[in-house]
């Protein structure tokens, strides 16, 4: 039986970028070799670099002046590579913590110099997105996340700052349309929306970076990976293959604008009915509820978890369960998850009321 | 046609891994779910990382107090960690350098204390291994490189030292037993005789960690992800699954030993062509030459470079091209290439004696 794929990340990605990507294991641009036993110094293998920079540049409608970089480490070692790259030696950073990711990624800043934290919705588990906030004019760059998986909220707008713009998009990037500009940047975890787990797209502004008057190690230094185009070492080819390929799908059928008008559709749907249907309720402030993870609880755990939970194995339902943190339900919603399965989910939620 | 995939590295890999992976791109586990669409803390996938973990410790025969990790970023990441690991405020580390990468990690280490080159091969182009050395009592740390790839030259034995003693095995793990109870810490990229580009290697004794006096970024500190066996962070979840296919592979073929067998087989043919016909030239000092990767030059370029390279094509010889730092041809001969294929080169160089 095909499944219904809500796992929160790595998550579902293209059926046809999983067919293509399976085939290039065995037989890579039709070269009777494997993609994953050529040279990454190949022809063939930098030209899914140079593509997959390509459509990210072209997907996000990047200006002139920025580069687009595939590394390794996840967003974990971006947290420590953005002040390294962009704090100045006794200078500050701002960190808007909305969540558990946010706070690591404050947390690894700490150790080079001055960190405020500008907003913090921890008071409520983080299940709102704190507003009304100033960033200080002085600080080296503010830092924020634009949607936080585990607790199922998303920024919906972006503060203008009079310092570098920092943006964590791990878990929603290419899934909207934003003015991509208004950040320095951007940074994200493949396994989400873009391929599978084990390479990091970063997006900056070449003319932020190397003015910190700090010694960079080698790897952690922006500047080496675009001097080599991301190949100053071994890539992790097969992860930005897959990403390449989950990019070029997106762009053929019509790009973020496309994709966004059904993740529009997948979550007014979702949210719609865990609004109406008195055995549900949602997690996190209306106002900033995340469209790629719907957090949501039954009112009634003792009466109908048990049933709720069957009825999701047999309709095929894969990765709902809530994060620890927050228990209930979590329904992600990314790029590669059809209507459909939208569908055969509320169908589910409809039929446990009906029972009940 | 099939190849002979003569790549250095990212470089063959068994034909039945490759199948098996490709596979579970599409249904892994019977899932029928993609092992690149389901989260990295599901039981399948944990089944993994615990066995590629186990396999190591099996294969390398490791006694007790030794972790396993699968980590990212290569062994050029490895560069950094193991000074901010091992080196002390005010220490001293100790590197033997055999090449490029050798060096690479000397420089690194040079941000954290004093770093002394113990033995340096550059005077004649990387093309032997120091012997005679002495490793300081008081360095924390001595450091060597097994393989050297670019120069066709392998350590065949490793000095007994009075303080830890530390190798990068990037392009020989897997390929001969040693005693590796004799390292402190260990580190390889997959990609030569482990799997995939991707994720890196890291063999180390517990006991070594903790002990400098630094603080480490939190993911640059091996034990954040001892503590989380290496799930501290989404892992490279495909490339790990792909090193244990082939460390399965290894073992069910009965391991280092028979592996080492064939090895020493492939290598002995080649070295013997090598040394035996005219026509060719080995480029490393003959006792230190790699089982890994044999370099040499035809004697004669204008006269048989265009021949030589048209039978390499036609006979469906791949990545046979020596590094631009040494020229001429580079025989990668890694765990997964098949004797047939070391014979079909052999066949080659004959023919193209025979013609000349």
């Amino acid at each position: 039986m095909k499944k219904h794929n809500f796992s929160a990340g790595p998550c579902i990605l293209p059926e046809s970028v999983l067919k293509q990507a399976s085939e290039a294991i065995l037989n890579f641009d039709d070269l009777n070799l494997s993609l994953i036993e050529i040279s990454h110094r190949s022809k063939n293998v930098v030209a899914v670099m140079d593509e997959a920079m390509a459509l990210v540049k072209e997907l996000m409608g990047l200006p002139e002046g920025y580069s687009v970089l595939f590394l390794q480490g996840g967003a974990s070692l971006e947290f420590l590579m953005v002040p390294y790259n962009l704090m100045k030696e006794g200078g500050k950073a701002a960190y808007l913590e909305t969540g558990t990711w946010a706070k690591k990624a404050r947390q690894e800043a700490e150790a080079f110099g001055d960190v405020t934290v500008v907003g913090n919705s921890s008071d409520k588990n983080f299940s709102y997105i704190p507003k009304g906030y100033e960033v200080p004019a002085d600080a080296d760059y503010f830092h924020s996340t634009s949607n936080n998986t585990i607790y199922g909220t998303q920024m919906k707008s972006f503060p203008k700052v009079n310092c570098l713009n920092v943006c964590d998009m791990s878990s929603d990037i290419f899934s909207r349309n934003l003015d991509f500009s208004q950040f320095d940047l951007i940074y994200a975890g493949a396994q989400k929306n873009m391929g599978p787990a084990g390479t990091t797209l970063v997006v900056v502004k070449d003319e932020i970076l190397g003015k910190t008057g700090r010694k960079i190690p080698t790897m952690l230094d922006y500047n080496t990976h675009i001097a080599k185009e991301s190949m100053f070492n071994t890539p992790p080819v097969f992860a930005i293959y897959t990403s390449m390929l989950t990019l070029r799908w997106l762009k053929e059928n019509g790009g973020i604008d496309w994709i966004e008008n059904i993740n529009n559709q997948k979550a007014e749907l979702l949210y719609g009915e865990i609004d109406r249907n008195p055995l549900f309720a949602g997690t996190a402030a209306v106002e900033d509820r995340s469209y790629m993870n719907a957090c949501f609880l039954l009112n009634d755990e003792s009466a109908h978890k048990e049933s709720f939970d069957n009825m999701l194995k047999e309709g095929g339902i894969n990765g709902l369960n809530g994060h620890r943190s927050v228990g209930g339900y979590r329904a992600s919603m990314y790029n590669a998850l059809p209507l459909s399965s939208v569908e055969a989910l509320l169908e589910i939620m409809r039929e446990l009321e009906r029972k009940a």
